[in-house]
């Protein structure tokens, strides 16, 4: 339980788990199996060590919720703050944890499995339960976590204000003659000393690394002239933060500052797509417009966003083909780039609510270009 | 490409790939399908973050390694020191990763996939590709890192060595009167200092909470006369540690003492049943003999011990039921424990190596009882 800090109500993950269950008949499943991770500890409050150990917990309409778990882990389960509402069954080492899990589940039902469950489970559970269909969380029911309450939003708007913080900071280190992973250690304790429980990513790409969108960080040394691609983002009081600016280092050529400037429109353009009932694709074709229009629609490789909340990556996505309409209490990143193989690049990324008035911004540092030292 | 310190060689790589293919078929596998994890690092030296889009590595006989990955992730994966030994196809956001992986499959194959692959990813293979069979890396070849070669053993004898440092560090701490937070971050601070990359886990369980093998840390407060679990570990040099010692607060009443010695003859028949040729069973039968004689059988929970290598939990494990034999190069822990629900618990661990002549400790922290003020 250590990872938990502020953790939600008995009764708010008994709510939860009710809404689930009815979200998954409407949905046509006769119910989740939920393993550890995000799912689990959206629904139970539990989050055990990750390992190859079965832990599952078994929602659907017109049954207690029931859990089945390696018999060492279940002091701890007992103490999840939903745990009183789910009827724990333990299994020993040696064991067989399927043939613990089989009476939990409709022999022919067809069930949502979490997303990150692990393949070592899924296949034991297809051999053990061959009656039993499983489809992904993200094929079925996708929308489980995605529209936030005021409790969530409210930690989300937290975090994403602790990351602006970190970036104001990082306005004021040297960067010339330093390394990538240096700057990177820099925004770390940053976002630790605003408050994150836990650092998950601290991308630092200089000069020609900004143009590779995954580059994390490396030994490179940061010189006079690299634009420096800043993306980092962690959890604090359980939720995520996700933000990315990109800096120069001194004075920009003109044509550094033409592709800022068409990225932080292409930013400002998706953010103005955000409504109640727009598409999810609607926010990456309007961001996507700008950056064609501007000539560089190749050079923009990837969607312009992800949904946000226990984890850093999770439905909504904003891609073309996502004709999902949005919600308010949705929460997602709108994060455009532009990619020059071998020279640089330049993404802006803020973590944007969805209201009944429009988007509402969760990060709000500067999006101009700024010059650091 | 940041997480991997110290890489392996790309002929390292080469060969790994290439045991694989040859293991798979011998095992009647087509070939494996590798995910991002252990098992990518491993064959690949390739170590993207995870996430919820495909990177899937198919290694067979006869045909050229090929992974498909995300196109923004492909600069990155490129630097891979397996890269170049790999046939890259990179497949784009809002386009069909399972479409993309299709043609490196064999249409009717059977594959191990790796253990951790999400079940997103193994239910899309699936419903994409009806006629290939899946089974789990775990299932169909377990072993397939099992056998460390003299590098590897290398790097883990370093990190139990370093654990072992972290454990005389933590001698000479205050327990009295501070939280298992606070002592877990001490712990966490030597490991760090001790050379580990990263720290996975650092469990304090004082008085009752050690009687919970898998409780973490709490906000609970050390008080003298506490007997005080501590089990952690980390990376080094991309190799795991993993060291447990039960210490206690002052002076130990006769009961503790004596539940103490019997854990640790405990460890010391598990550890000397360890030989090539004997079955994993047997190690764990050796330790639980010991135990049930002390008349502690029904609090030991758990299995005796688990392989460990790039992660800190992987086959061979230590198992009633578990008949394969042990082979030199092959490393796991020898973890016997002794809990008694509300009061106390002890556990002593050391990773262990097969050698020729016997087992080999790579830890060698002190194991009589230790007092801590």
């Amino acid at each position: 339980m250590a990872r938990i800090d502020a953790p939600f109500s008995t009764e708010d993950h008994v709510r939860r788990m009710e809404r689930a269950a009815a979200e998954a008949t409407a949905a046509g499943l006769t119910g989740l199996l939920v393993t550890p991770g995000p799912d689990l500890l959206y629904l139970a409050g539990y989050e055990p060590i990750v390992t190859e150990r079965l832990t599952l917990l078994v929602v659907q309409d017109g049954r207690e919720p029931a859990m089945v778990l390696p018999v060492l882990e279940r002091p701890d389960a007992e103490h999840a703050p939903g745990a009183g509402a789910i009827s724990l069954t333990g299994w020993s080492d040696g064991g067989d944890p399927y043939a613990a899990a089989a009476p939990l589940l409709d022999p022919a039902g067809t069930y949502a499995i979490s997303d990150s469950a692990w393949a070592l489970q899924v296949l034991g559970l297809q051999e053990a339960l061959a009656g039993v269909r499983l489809r992904s969380m993200t094929a079925a029911l996708p929308m489980l976590r995605a529209v936030k309450d005021a409790d969530e939003l409210e930690r989300l708007a937290a975090a994403g204000a602790a990351a602006d913080a970190a970036f104001a900071d990082i306005l004021g280190v040297r960067f010339a003659g330093r390394t990538e992973r240096a700057v990177a250690a820099d925004l770390a304790a940053s976002l630790a000393a605003h408050g994150h429980a836990r650092v998950d990513f601290t991308i630092v790409g200089s000069g020609p690394n900004g143009a590779s969108p995954h580059h994390e960080m490396s030994d490179r040394v940061i010189e006079e002239g690299d634009m420096v691609v800043l993306d980092f983002g962690g959890i604090k009081r359980g939720y995520g933060s996700d933000i990315t600016r990109t800096v120069h280092v001194g004075e920009p050529t003109s044509e550094e500052r033409e592709v800022h400037e068409l990225v932080r429109r292409a930013q400002q353009a998706g953010f103005e797509a955000v409504r109640p009932g727009a598409a999810c694709q609607d926010v990456d074709r309007a961001a996507r417009a700008v950056i064609a229009e501007g000539g560089h629609g190749e050079h923009f490789i990837h969607r312009t966003g992800h949904g946000i909340g226990l984890t850093a990556h999770e439905p909504p996505y904003m891609v073309e083909g996502e004709e999902r309409a949005l919600e308010p209490g949705m929460c997602f990143s709108i994060e455009p780039g532009v990619y020059l193989p071998g020279r640089f690049g330049v993404r802006i990324e803020d973590i944007v609510s969805v209201t009944e008035a429009g988007g509402r911004r969760l990060n709000d540092a500067v999006r101009e270009l700024q010059l650091v030292a």
